[in-house]
């Protein structure tokens, strides 16, 4: 059965989740919930997310929802498929597993807010930028690069020397993030900024631009 | 060697990877970190986690922060010791996941703040609640829980038929939780109830209760 992956346009979560997907070559049909009209509280979406959000994925008889989940499973159940986004070896993906609850639990906050300042409400809304967040989310999400590029100086990424889920869970929030003032943060950070690009310009990713692009988002 | 956990009491999350070493019947060497004389901020302590955050889980040569990064690594390498953490099966792997996704993306948030301001700030410090973040923060915990009991009567645990992390991640929130005023909104929910007094009751976590007893946290 085709994996259906349910989606909203530029849900950074749906895009997570998307990318892991492109990463391992798999073909996915790409289900667009229409959020405008709540169809993600409807009782039909509420029985595949129970919190009425995108997104969720459905492979044969198994649904998943959470963008993180959606992403080691894909990782787990396609481990044979495309590029390996877990370390094979145990220490080894204990330190991934380090560095994939620091992007949940140290870089996600911050980048999320400012995108959601920057990105949507000051450069698609046109709205006046609020300092007072910019003023408490900067310097977060600055001490969080400040230890990435220490981290980047040991191992080429951050969950080890491969590309894995600890790169790839960063990707829509960086993303986001090079197009507002924010960039500045990641310029002046040489490893975070060689980073960034790198993980920026692989196909799985430009593949998921060249989405937002269709869409006007970008 | 020894296993070694720094860790700070009461904080929640040194007490999650704590609990995950007694589900394992792992004999640990307990290294409280001075807080109030900010030894996580000296180069030593910066050196084992570069956030200068409690816990962090020293096993052999091995070094591990964020708590949830330390269960899941004491589930995996010592999988045959204690209680099975993890689900063995693929699939029902995949659903334990997302629901430890869902208690770090949905129910933390919440449960933290409050646990902050109505245990620590109200019954520790003897402030006066912030009614504002009260009224923000009660009513997301509330559509969490009720998500809850929902899944709580399809199984008997969160991550499936067994206890795992899914459920394990909860319990310091869920404890403190437990004795302020917000315990209502558990109570109003009979299977989340009952599944809180199952999982607190386990003697892993009743020993911890002990010591946070013994340094007058209870």
């Amino acid at each position: 059965m085709a994996l259906k992956l349910y989606g909203f346009v530029p849900s950074n979560a749906t895009f997570r989740a998307l990318v892991s997907l492109y990463e391992k070559d798999l073909d996915v049909e790409f289900v667009k919930v229409h959020m405008a009209d709540r169809e993600h509280k409807t009782p039909q979406f509420l029985s595949r997310n129970p919190f009425g959000q995108v997104p969720v994925l459905e492979d044969g008889d198994i649904t998943i929802f959470e963008s993180r989940a959606i992403t080691q499973y894909v990782a787990r159940a396609y481990a044979d498929k495309g590029t390996d986004l877990m370390m094979n070896d145990p220490k080894k993906m204990a330190i991934q597993s380090v560095w994939m609850e620091v992007e949940a639990h140290q870089f996600n906050l911050p980048s999320h807010k400012l995108v959601i300042e920057l990105y949507i409400n000051v450069l698609h809304r046109g709205r006046e930028a609020d300092e007072a967040l910019l003023a408490e989310f900067e310097p977060k999400l600055e001490s969080v690069l400040d230890v990435y590029e220490k981290r980047l100086t040991e191992s080429k990424y951050l969950g080890g020397d491969s590309f894995t889920l600890a790169d790839l869970h960063h990707l829509p929030n960086v993303h986001y993030l090079m197009m507002t003032k924010v960039k500045k943060l990641f310029d002046a950070r040489p490893h975070v900024s060689a980073w960034a690009a790198d993980i920026l310009s692989r196909p799985a990713w430009v593949k998921i631009v060249s989405m937002l692009r269709s869409e006007g988002f970008v």
